[in-house]
């Protein structure tokens, strides 16, 4: 767009065809351009040419097109789709979007015919079909690469059911986990997600043709039979609502907005795990970059970008509530503006959500540094305190003890296990030899939280089995 | 909070009982309010009580707990929960939380046994499960206030489905529909609210309890049963998951910020409806304020207001994601700030839809009004259009003889139907004297919209009618 | 981007030339494309070039570029520039970015001198120099358009102090103001916005450069000479701080939401006031679009795409804040993400302000609709209040007897001028027949406020006196 | 706010004594709750006081009150103020806000004389001077925390000029730098924060009253003499635009959100840098909490907690330009929804950085961690590129050597000055013994950088010389 601050406006050659009846001058250029939406709606003519040809047929099935008109309308638009493909069709500013366009390359095509298919529609239902369409093609695509996704992190995970790290809290080392446990929290963040989607798309899944400009149309039209040719499960019950809701693009970008969020916390992860200080990972050199200046860097560009990414379909998410928030029933321009938000945001999400499909299962844990770091930090402090519960010690007075024993091991710069039997009898004479073995190796542990949920080896190694039932069932009903 | 510039840092008299053993000096008692979460945690005691009973009923399960430790421990929270209730209890900020403030108090009551109660749980766990029992509490009562609000609509709809009204696009005349239909459109955004909250309720519904601090733990708990005593569908897979996991409720904000939004968009329509310039409508007086100032003034407030509630639910959307957006797992104290940003989503949620609940069915629409501005404005163009259409004329063309009658008609400063037939006739001798019946009415406008979803009277009936059957299926399964 | 969910990982053909030495494998295609900047910062090859002829100066200046390099490297650059602005530069993905497109095409041009150019600094910086110029040209583009706006608004309202309209509070009638008046609040609102502008272009016009990737350079480089050769007010203090911080890309923003803001409410009022219902403008047609279906419809899709749009850049903010909110020191791969919401609400607020600036001027008042509104809904009732007052009645009493007379009014459907003096007795015998022009007519009402920021004609005039100064000092400073 | 779902509602006693006069029915009790704002908006009284003083001096001066007037209601309102500060004054939510709650106090206290107050203005300005003088008060109290912040901060660079650490790009150890250099990079974000915070100051220093509630007042005020005895710079120019501007507060939420955002990417750095990972940093005691269930554990909460209200200010922000954006002038009720998300603003930044000025002079640094962990990570692998370019090797080919020189590196598990000579010399036999004093240690690598902006020990000791005069000049004119 020419925003040089000094243009004159200048009008188009004439007013426009579609509507220019009861205008007395031209559009001005500078707003033609302003508020066409061409540009990005072109995005979808897959689907506003399939909501067309079954809306052709409709027609026909009511006797408002013939058998004839409908097969020309059919044959011709089919025809568009092959130009478009071929990038031979000229998409024009001045036909403002994608409906438009292709009708008005229709009636070139195939004479006044063209004309015949905008009856008993108008471009508000038009536009609300095929959004619904083009998000439920995408939502599936989506839902295919997170599956993905899934199975890749169920991969590693598999490989990983007894290798060792410490799990934090306050990124504060807590207590031991198997590396398998933290990818199936992964798992189960994305799990979720799937819901989220399969949900979304329910309300997605609705066919708001038939609403025509917002009242309904006088033709008797048969929507039900739309709604089957286009694998729609219903059809909407309310003109003036069909054509001006947008809920399921919010409902999307939220889900989405869920998924950026989950991505940008395993992010996180993995850029403080291939750090020189973790050093828990390596992810191969195809998903990083170096750096122009500096010969020995190898960036986590990957996770890096992705954390990144997450605010801005946030962004997504707040321009859609914004612009629906303050509008009046029923179709106001500002809806235009739903489309680039609810694009960006599947763009995004699909971008990032295919290079961690990629990325994750190939990342190669450092398992000698995991467990080097499980052993720093105290992490089987509460073991140790279990340790004397379990000798009759109460829980709190037991917190105690260790507590004190942890600040001489700070200071002595040593971990619990380092510490000699002396120094421990030291704050209590019921911690015997066996301690060492019984509270502070971190393979028992791990295995002493063994329920459904914790982080035992042989529970989660049933959590993975569990998954894959799990996923098998969710993309059943997909 | 005391935030003056210069005061001194002082220290609280004493380390923490509950965790102090390893520290060196108290805690700084700027730091321990700032940290402190019981001014606004308390507000789940009674679903923190509940836990903790479930909890020491499964710990007696499994031999952790005797019968006589169980119903001490019991009846102990029980007592709390009636001073709480009744003003009794005193909360304590250097205790924290709810959690440390109601185990304080249960330990003061009963003695040694109360500490045994946190055997097997940790905070990180507990105030997981405190929030999603009392979200499902809220979205349960959030869902009853729907559900009267969707009734009002439908009693108000009821009554006026031959009641004429402009239906507008772009806020200018755009084809008559009746008062109802327009209702109707509200009552499917609700609609679709519900449905959120219902899919949402699904995900707040299952137990992290026995995650522990983070890892799981070592007794032998029986996490189903404690499941069962507090109604929760299932138990969390993954326990890192489960200490970290705040998704449901930013699922909930999401849900709320729709509800926000369609309350916004109704205010909208309310407000222009009760100006002068509208004056489609009625808001009675007990539902309006004046001016101190201006004697005339009878102000929309209930509609303004909630009108501009709808900017801080999106706000407390965006904290919530913002907020778990770099997290790495698992339970980081930034956590703690998810309550506020959930409270007051759910507080305006709640005070936005009874307010309106109470209003909608109120509403008295000035029906004349409504007559009078859908015959201004050319409402019935289309229909013409479509009547000339009917006799042959291609749509295109038709579109364009009517664009020119209304530019006649604006310069001449009349309505359709106050045009001459001779005028008329001047743009197409089609046009014949049945026109103003057939075209140019409101009736014949309304009633030939007449298919699943159009504004045509009987369909709008039909529409109230399963909206009824629609609610009692949904409800059911709440 | 190629999103396919089943595509499998390819290698480019080899690791890249610029940082490859320690990888041992070559970057993933997809990866490639999904990390590179290219295909959006290719927007700024004019700054970047500007930066990389002053460098070249610079590092002449301080002998580590002979004066023939230096001309060979600007000779070089020059010619890059008229490839890129004739559309012959071939822009490549592998390449990662626009500074590396440059600088490679500079090599190919000139040879090893071009690698030379690179000395002393890093992208880090270069980038960060980069925005920052192109920032500072933008708001100067901005500022004007915002300028020419602000005198349209001036124009307009200088021919409109007398015309009277209501003044709406609660979008009821409050009392009448002037159009002038009116005018001149949207006047003030956009004063505020050059000022944050001003503000804002202050803090962006620093200079980065020298900082490197993160530490400054080893070679003794004379950064006050190249920030005066880029017009940089001062160079940054904290090279680490310098190529991370993108403050100024939020602060910018937050100054663009404000101004949508603005430029939102006010095309909610001409949205109201194009409606048939209130009918107080025209705007031209050739800021409007028809519809398809409906041949009477003019809608104004100006101001109604404008309101839509301030979701999109409120979107902006947040995903730039969400951005840098967890980010450590120095620069991360995530503020790659800074460029997209960046650029996009700096192309929406000048492609509205742009449409603003030619649209405002144009507007036609409807003199005698706005009149007639005035005199509807009790505009003077204040006035009615005020004349009592002055009878000696107490303004809470007063306020008593209007509010019960315009509850008669409103029962007879009467404007408070409209009931006999006999009527408006009833209520207060100090009543008396010069009520009818003291108090109840527009004029004296508007004149009557009569102080800096009143609606009276002369203050409005003098107002729109100062306005015009005001403009010239701002910018003059500018 | 009691939600319960079935409440009926219920009218208020009487109908409002301040508008009541054309209301039949009194508020529902509900509503009355709802619209209140006097739960929230006390919060200012004493700018209301202040105010309401100011305005009855300006009131005498013009000879709308008396001088016994004028002295009585400066004696009720002092009175008043009393009776607040010491919890005497009985707050009634049926009275709405704090401005009817103080006026009918007034009248109470001094009889009819109260009632005067209120002449010439208008709610609608007084709350809008109100907030401006209460935001004012609390910008300059957050200036006072931010300065001893800044002097914090300078307190503990100024003892670290010579301590050195890794600098860190995409978290990768990249160059070492000092540790003052880095807390430098702090102070420089937060002078940024200063400035802004002054010129939202300008623009909230303007006095909205005088506007009344929309149009001006009939009273012939001196808005110069109030805007002079409360301080004010300026008073505004417009009545619509003074009573329904906000611009301030999203202003100062914006001016908030960057301070949030720079003190999360602090608490980001100190929460890496405690971990047993990182081991640069220890936070006394006093700032943390621990675990009541593992006892090892010290958390940084102060950071943590930060980190995480950074997203409730961003909410606040985005609810206010939510709020605004569709309003048609002038004062909507939706504005009284710009309170609490602008407090909540004010409080969490107030408090933030009130830990923060507390806690960072105090932090304790690990200077062996950080020497260690520069000395890991290849740091100098620039400095060793610079090397070889100085020897005349292009720096492509340079780096590239270098690049080869750290894969060997990583392969070996050695740091770049582990390498002997000859394993250096494969890659480049112009590598001699003197690069490991010249370019592999950390000093020589940190003292090269030696120009504004850089690292170099003398230069951050400048740096932090002019912090100290810029602090001066900036808080000079404050």
């Amino acid at each position: 767009m020419s925003t040089s601050s000094n243009h004159s406006t200048t009008p188009l050659s004439q007013t426009s065809g579609m509507w220019g009846g009861r205008f007395s001058e031209a559009t001005d250029a500078f707003v033609a351009e302003f508020t066409a939406s061409v540009q990005f709606d072109q995005r979808f003519y897959k689907q506003d040419i399939a909501g067309s040809v079954a809306h052709a047929k409709m027609l026909a099935k009511i006797g408002v097109l013939t058998a004839q008109e409908r097969d020309d309308i059919i044959h011709g638009l089919t025809d568009i789709q092959t130009e478009i493909e071929s990038g031979k069709f000229e998409w024009r500013i001045d036909l403002e979007d994608v409906h438009m366009n292709i009708e008005s390359r229709l009636t070139q095509l195939i004479g006044i015919t063209g004309k015949k298919l905008h009856t008993g529609r108008s471009r508000n239902d038009q536009v609300a079909t095929d959004i619904r369409l083009y998000l439920r093609d995408e939502i599936d695509e989506v839902l295919q690469t997170l599956k993905r996704l899934q199975l890749g992190i169920l991969s590693l995970a598999t490989k990983h059911t007894a290798t060792i790290m410490p799990g934090f809290t306050h990124l504060q080392t807590a207590q031991p986990v198997t590396f398998s446990h933290h990818l199936m929290a992964w798992f189960e963040m994305l799990v979720r997600d799937t819901e989220r989607l399969q949900d979304c798309r329910k309300r997605v899944n609705r066919m708001p043709l038939g609403s025509a400009a917002l009242a309904g149309t006088t033709y008797p039209i048969d929507r039900t039979y739309t709604a089957e040719l286009l694998g729609f499960d219903e059809v909407s019950e309310n003109s003036l609502d069909a054509v001006s809701d947008r809920d399921f693009a919010i409902e999307f970008n939220a889900a989405a907005s869920l998924i950026m969020m989950h991505l940008s916390r395993m992010s996180e992860e993995l850029i403080l795990w291939t750090s020189a200080q973790f050093k828990f990972i390596q992810i191969p050199d195809r998903f990083c970059t170096g750096s122009s200046i500096m010969p020995q860097k190898k960036n986590p560009d990957v996770p890096e970008l992705v954390r990144g990414k997450s605010g801005r379909v946030f962004g997504d998410l707040i321009s859609l509530l914004t612009l629906m928030k303050g509008q009046p029933l029923a179709y106001n321009k500002d809806n235009q503006e739903d489309k680039e938000p609810l694009f960006d945001a599947i763009d995004t999400v699909r971008g990032c959500l295919m290079s961690f499909a990629d990325m994750i299962p190939a990342l190669v844990p450092n398992i000698e540094s995991m467990r080097e770091a499980a052993l720093r930090g105290f992490s089987t402090a509460t073991d140790l305190a279990d340790y004397l519960v379990k000798k009759g010690v109460p829980f709190r007075d037991s917190h105690e003890i260790v507590g004190k024993t942890v600040a001489l091991a700070v200071e002595e710069d040593k971990d619990l296990s380092e510490l000699s039997l002396e120094q421990l009898q030291q704050f209590s004479t019921l911690i015997e030899a066996d301690v060492y073995d019984k509270a502070l190796t971190l393979e028992a542990s791990v295995s002493a939280r063994d329920h459904i949920g914790g982080t035992a080896p042989k529970q989660v190694e049933a959590a993975i089995a569990r998954a894959h039932t799990r996923l098998e069932k969710l993309y059943a009903t997909a």
